[in-house]
């Protein structure tokens, strides 16, 4: 009987073991520390040398908290004074959207700051990377980041572009400079490169270690902003009109856009900056649905843009280039890259990229191929991406 | 015995009227929209015409949801499919800070924009205002905010600073403009006054109708960041230093950040803006805190600055500019203002604010008294100074 208490009670403490680490104690490394992305004096969400996230809220009357991360939702415990608290498994390095489930109600946590991701705004955390000297804040000399508001008469309404410049652009008043024309994502917006993207820090850090040329950044707004027309007795005006519910690939995702970008952006880019405005000094890159947008724009308008960068959006294929003749001799630098744990399973969009990109280089085109190392469809490879394309993008 | 059950019944309905009343339907006038500072595509919170709040928040397993604006918790009620949903009093016209508890957690309002205010990155709701069309979004040119991050030697750490551009700053490249250094509040941040501030909106409708003269505005942050010296086993970088816990008035907020303006801020303006760089041409002003440093930075120091507001932040005894023998004949222009509300409840600090400046006026300074209709310690008290103030700064 006795024998049998203790058997009992050893399979309880297992279970309650394997229970417990999925949320708690045992197996997790205690060296966390708070992310550089929480909100000012803020201890939590945590992360640990693991890449785990640890998150806390005091939610004294709540059934359950859950942390909702990389698609998975993971269960906090309650301590006696009303907190709950628990982590995630470990997630890749770099960063990642994430929010709090309190009793089935998806919020951001109170913790962090709020980035643009997913359709939303919402709560972001930062796992340490190998490499996050490319994008730390360093007493180097700084560029300036700009935003542009403006009526777009192509899509009637209001449009935000940000504009990164380099470190010295504002003494040195007679230089010009390359552009760069870099698109976000799907369900982004136009504050995603400048802000979890770190644009302007890997261009500081980069330029400052003299391994870039200084150039010029334009970060737009690529969603096409479908409106329903007013109806008949409705006096809203034209910035009240509703947008059509969501739908993939977005309405005017490419020649919308493609028709904002050339008649609108880069016209009053070439008017408002000291750009070098001709075809050799101006490049196109962009990420996933960005990426998409840079093929479906640059291959029949190599004579607008020189240097063209596809991460984790795609690929060019021989296809391609043959159907678009004068892609070949026009374009300077293609530079297609993908997380590593997004090869080989699909993620192509149109044939492997690494084998079309080696047939396109064999075709002549200056073609460079980029795998982030153990990243996915995600921040991290995009920033290496970048990082590695600034230092390719001009050298002609 | 009738009589008494529809007595009692009468009774009931009376309490459940009441009842109802705090949080839903009616007394309540059914014309809710939208609020403008609301995410993409969100359709609550919502705002009706006598300056209601109603949140509507999905929370199934919840026991209790209430909207937490204005210092005061309303709770919302759960329909059948779990969502909860209620409304506030009407609240005064302009930008408030809000936020949702569920079940003893706060937390911001997924359908909300987020807002730096009350030391906290959170939810915020635009109730319209009777001169909303002083900062609507319009088609006129417009102008540019550009974000500098930057290593403060001083502070001893990274610091941002927000600047605007005129319309037509970039393309009248012979041109130099007279600066605004306008500073945010206490537990506010440099985002605050070109977010819900509405600067660059104010300033852009206002030059464009001709009534007010171009000028730059430098939006700093005004927190002096105290650091805890490192312990002697961290090896944690500068960065990483914690700030010490808040207290009021923070640490420098006077010393510190004078110090900041006018050794680090100013110089680096004048370098990279085309500024015009003499007394004449560079006023101070602020809210609340900002308000109280420009009086403690401007008092000592009117060979640096010509103009003053302050907004909400007290006001220049004539005490003031006895002490200061050289204010009298430097400043050209003394701006005070208030919201109606914050008058005769304390809120002078150091004096009725209308009595001094009338008095500080008969000493022979050109001053203007302001009183924003109907609103609190709040940002449309703040908006309308600054449409007032910058009318007035720089005629001479």
């Amino acid at each position: 009987m006795r024998k049998q208490l203790i058997a009992v009670m050893v399979i309880l403490m297992t279970i309650s073991t394997v229970s417990i680490a999925q949320t708690g104690s045992t197996t997790v490394k205690e060296d966390f520390k708070p992310s550089p992305t929480n909100q000012n004096g803020r201890e939590y969400p945590m992360v640990n040398s693991e890449g785990r996230v640890r998150a806390k809220i005091f939610a004294p009357d709540a059934n359950y908290v859950q942390l909702d991360i990389g698609a998975v939702k993971y269960d906090l415990v309650k301590d006696e004074e009303g907190f709950w608290i628990g982590e995630s498994e470990p997630q890749d390095e770099g960063f990642h959207y994430y929010q709090l489930n309190i009793d089935g109600a998806s919020v951001p946590d109170p913790g962090s700051k709020f980035f643009y991701g997913a359709g939303r705004w919402g709560s972001g955390v930062e796992v340490p990377a190998y490499d996050s000297e490319k994008y730390a804040f360093k007493n180097v000399p700084h560029g300036t980041v700009s935003e542009h508001i403006y009526y777009s008469e192509i899509n009637e309404g209001m449009k935000r572009t940000f504009v990164y410049t380099p470190p010295g652009y504002e003494e040195n008043t007679s230089k010009r400079y390359p552009v760069l024309y870099l698109q976000h994502g799907g369900g982004e917006n136009e504050f995603g490169w400048s802000s979890q993207g770190k644009t302007n820090l890997i261009m500081d850090n980069l330029i400052a270690e003299g391994k870039a040329v200084p150039f010029i950044i334009v970060m737009s707004d690529g969603n096409w902003t479908m409106r329903r027309p007013p109806a008949n007795n409705n006096d809203n005006d034209d910035e009240e009109a509703e947008e059509r519910p969501r739908q993939w690939p977005p309405s005017g995702w490419a020649d919308g856009f493609k028709n904002m970008l050339i008649n609108e952006i880069i016209p009053m880019i070439d008017k408002k900056y000291r750009t070098i405005s001709d075809q050799d000094h101006r490049a196109m890159a962009g990420l996933s649905m960005g990426g998409m947008q840079t093929r479906a724009i640059t291959l029949p308008n190599s004579d607008v843009f020189s240097q063209v960068g596809m991460f984790s959006g795609g690929s060019i294929s021989p296809d391609d280039v043959e159907a678009n003749p004068e892609f070949k001799d026009n374009i300077d630098l293609l530079f297609i890259s993908y997380g590593s744990r997004e090869l080989g399973n699909g993620r192509g969009f149109g044939g492997d990229p690494k084998e079309n990109t080696e047939k396109v280089g064999e075709m002549g085109i200056n073609t460079h191929f980029y795998v982030s190392p153990e990243t996915a469809h995600e921040w991290q490879s995009w920033r290496r991406s970048l990082y590695e394309f600034a230092q390719l993008a001009f050298q002609k």
